[in-house]
C-alpha cells in the first residue's frame, strides 16, 4: 500500500506498506457502485495463473447466505480441485435473498469463468471461482453492477502481482472496518530449505464471534498442497484464529474463510502424516491468528485488545467455553473499557459458564500485553492482591491479558476480544441510517 | 409509599402508593451505614408474627455467595419449616469472601434470632432467618454495621404492617435500581371464596439473566401452604418470571428468590394434586412475572421494554433457547435502541441459536406492546413487508414485541428484555468509581 493510502486510515501502524506475495497470483479491486459512495472500492478479486487446490470453512448459521451455499457446493463438487479465483463484493450480503440470491451467486461465478475463458468442471459442471458477499442483509445483488465490476476486474492490467494490487484487494472488502487488514509472509521449509509464501486479507469489525461472524478471510499460498491437506490445515488454523475472536458474540450469515494453493513455488507439502504438513499447518495457524487479531484490533468502537487465556482446564473445550463466556460478558467488557479491575465480574463469568470448576482452585491474574506488568487478583477462590494503583497501571495499557488458572487439568484455550464502549453502541444503533 | 417518596424516583407510575398486604407480617428498612452515603436505607427486614413455611431458588453460579449457601442450608436443614424473617443488606454482596463470609452470614442469621428471642431449630440447630446480600463482590460484610442495623430493625415499632413499612422495605434493597419494586395483591380463592394476599419486592437492574442475576426477590403470603407445595409453586413461577428476563446475559453470585407463607389468612392451600394448589401456583406465577417485568423496566440505561415471543417451536426448551439468543444479542438490542427495524439481526440470531430450524418456515413480526400496530417483516425465510415508515412508528413505542414463528411445532416461550444503550455502557464502565 502506498503511504498515501495508509495514512487515509486510522491505526496506520497496522497497515503494511510492502509485502512478499505468493507467486502466480494477481490481486486488485474496483469501485463498482454497489456501495452508494462514488469511487469507493467495493469489489475485490484475487486470481491465480495456475489452477489451485482449495478449501473453506463457513458459518454454521442456518440462514447461510447464498454465496456461502454456492462456495460449499463448488468446493464439494470439484473436490477442491482446479479453482481459479476469489471474488468479493462489499455493500450487499446477498443473505436472506431466497432463490434469486442463489441464482445471482451462481451466475456471478459462471460469469467470471466466461470472462476468463475458463471451462466449467467436466464432471459437475460447476464454475471455478469462489464468491463472497458482505454488507446489508435481505437486499438482492445489483447484478448489472456486479457484471460491470467483473468486466473491469478481468481486464488485462487491473489485477497486479505487486503490493499495490494486494493492498487494493484488502480495501475492496471493507464494510464497517476502519482499516484494511492485509498480511503476507515468506516461509522457509525446514525440510527442504525452499521458500514459499502466504498472503491474505480479512474483514470484520462487529458481529465477530466463533462459528463465525461477518468475517470474510481468504489466504493464498504458492506452496503445492493437496486439497485434503489444505482442508485439514485450514480447519486446525480456523479453530485457533478466526474461531478464537469475539467482538460481541453475534455470528453472521456470511462468514467464510477460504484458502487457495497454486504450487507456483515448487514446494510440495507432503501428505497428512508428514513433517512438512505439520510445519505448513503450524505456519498457516500462526498466519491466520495474526490476521484474526487485526479484526479484534478493529472491534467496533474498541479501545482495548484483550487476550483471555484459560489454563489448566480438564479439556480444551472446557477451557474454551470459559474463555468464550468471559469474552462475551458485557459486564467484563464494559469494566475494562472503564479501566476497572473488577475481578468479581470475571470470576462471576467463570462461575456461570456452565463448566464444572472447583471455586477454591480458581486463580486470576491481569497482565499487560507484553507480560511485563502482572497482578494476581484472585487466589484459590478468594480476592488476593487488589493493588488498585498497579491494576490501574495495567488497565491503562491498550493490550491486556486476563489469565485464569482453573487448576483442574492441563489444557489451555485462548480467546481474543475487545472492550465494549459508547462508540460500539453508536455504530450499531445507527448502522442502517 | 408516601407521594413524597414516590416522586423522589423516576418512573413514579410504576411505584405503588398503597397496597393490601398479607396479614401477620411487618416490614421496614433502616440506614445502617453499609452504603457510604449517609441516611440511605440499606438494610431491609420482613418478619412474620407466626412461624412460616418457606422455599427458595438460587443462582447456579459456582461462586454462589455466602448468604446463598447459608439460605440453602437453612431451608434444607429445617425442611422449609418454622422460618421467621428475611433480612437483606445492600452495598456489599458478601460473595467471594471465603470462610469469613460464611461465618458472617451465619452469625447474622443467628443474631437476628437471638434479638427476637427465637430458639434455633431443635433437630439441626440452624437459625430461622434467611439472609440476602447485594452489592460489591469480594469485600467482607461490616459486621458492626450489620449488628447495629439488626438491633434497630428488631426494636418495637421499626417494622410496620402498613404500606409505609413495605415501601421502605422495597427501598432498602436497591443498588443500581433507579426505583423501588414493590407489588401486593389480594386473591379470592375460587374453591372457598376466602381471601389471601401476596406481597413482595425485588431488586435488579443489570446483570439480569436467567439462572439468575444480581436479582433478589422475596414474596410473602398469608395463605397456608405446605413447604413441599411452596417449593413446587415457586420453581414453576421462577421459570416463567425471573428466569425469563434478560438485561445483559450475565448471571451473578447472589441471585435468590424466596417465599414465606404464614397461614394468617386461614386459607389452606391443598396438596400437590389439588385445584387450590393449581390456583395458588397460577396466582404466584402471574404475581412473580409482574415483579420480574419491573426489573426489565429498570434495565441499566434501558429506553425500551422488549417482549420476545417465539412460537410454534418443537419444544419449550427449543423456543426458549431461541428467545434467549435474541434477547442477549447486543446487535439486536442496539438496533432497537436505534429504532432500526433491522430484522436481519433478529433472523441472524435465530440462525445461530444452535437450535435446528427450517429457514423457509421462519416468520418474524414486530408489534407495539398493546398489539395495535403490527408489521410482518420476514415471511417464510425471506424479507416481506419492510414498510420503514410503519416500522419506525412501532419502534417509536416504549413497549415492543418481537414475534418469531418457527413453524416447527406447538410450543411457545417468552422472554423479556430491554435495549442496550450508551447509558448502559456509562453505568457499567463506572460502577465502582
Amino acid at each position: 500500500m502506498s503511504t498515501a493510502a495508509a495514512t487515509a486510515f486510522p491505526k496506520a501502524h497496522l497497515i503494511p506498506t510492502s509485502g512478499t506475495y505468493p507467486h502466480g497470483f494477481v490481486a486488485g479491486a474496483v469501485a463498482s457502485g454497489i456501495k452508494k459512495k462514488p469511487g469507493v472500492l467495493d469489489m475485490t478479486m484475487v486470481r491465480s495463473e495456475l489452477p489451485c487446490t482449495a478449501a473453506g470453512v463457513f458459518t454454521k448459521n442456518v440462514f447461510a447466505a447464498a454465496p456461502v451455499q454456492v462456495d460449499r457446493d463448488i468446493l464439494t463438487s470439484r473436490s477442491g480441485q482446479g479453482l481459479t479465483s476469489v471474488l468479493v463484493n462489499a455493500g450487499c450480503a446477498n443473505a436472506c435473498t431466497g432463490d434469486q440470491g442463489l441464482d445471482d451467486a451462481w451466475s456471478t461465478s459462471r460469469y467470471i469463468d466466461s470472462q476468463l475463458g475458463v471451462q466449467p468442471h467436466a464432471a459437475s459442471g460447476k464454475p471455478s471461482s469462489l464468491v463472497m458477499s458482505t454488507g446489508v442483509i435481505g437486499q438482492p445483488l445489483k447484478m448489472d453492477k456486479i457484471r460491470q465490476g467483473v468486466d473491469e476486474l478481468t481486464k488485462t492490467g487491473t489485477l497486479t502481482a505487486n503490493h499495490a494490487g494486494w493492498s487494493k484487494a484488502s480495501q475492496g472488502i471493507m464494510t464497517t472496518d476502519t482499516f484494511p487488514k492485509l498480511r503476507s509472509r515468506e516461509f522457509t521449509s525446514r525440510s527442504f530449505g525452499q521458500k514459499y509464501r502466504i498472503a491474505g486479507w480479512c474483514k470484520g469489525a462487529g458481529m465477530i464471534h466463533p462459528n463465525m461472524a461477518t468475517m470474510l478471510a481468504a489466504v493464498f499460498t504458492d506452496a503445492d498442497v493437496s486439497a485434503e491437506c489444505l482442508d485439514k490445515a485450514l480447519r486446525h488454523a480456523a479453530d485457533r484464529s478466526f474461531n478464537a475472536v469475539s467482538v460481541d458474540g453475534d455470528t453472521s450469515t456470511n462468514d467464510s474463510y477460504v484458502i487457495l494453493a497454486n504450487g507456483a513455488s515448487g514446494v510440495k507439502v507432503g501428505g497428512l502424516g508428514s513433517d512438512e504438513f505439520q510445519e505448513f499447518t503450524d505456519n498457516l495457524t500462526e498466519f491466520s491468528a495474526d490476521l484474526a487479531k487485526l479484526i479484534v484490533r478493529d472491534g467496533e468502537g474498541a479501545t482495548k485488545f484483550i487476550e483471555i487465556i484459560v489454563e489448566n482446564g480438564r479439556s480444551f473445550d472446557d477451557a474454551k467455553q470459559i474463555a468464550s463466556t468471559i469474552a462475551t460478558s458485557p459486564l467484563v467488557k464494559t469494566a475494562i473499557y472503564g479501566k476497572d479491575a473488577n475481578w468479581g465480574r470475571i470470576v462471576c463469568a467463570v462461575g456461570y459458564s456452565g463448566i464444572e470448576v472447583d471455586p477454591g482452585k480458581v486463580n486470576l491474574r491481569i497482565e499487560s500485553g507484553d507480560g511485563k506488568k502482572q497482578l494476581h487478583l484472585f487466589k484459590n477462590g478468594a480476592p488476593f492482591d487488589v493493588d488498585e494503583a498497579k491494576a490501574a497501571e495495567i488497565l491503562n495499557e491498550e493490550d491486556i491479558v486476563l489469565r485464569v488458572d482453573l487448576g483442574m487439568g492441563k489444557e489451555t484455550a485462548t480467546m481474543y476480544t475487545c472492550d465494549m464502549t459508547h462508540e460500539y453502541i453508536s455504530i450499531n444503533a445507527d448502522y442502517r441510517s
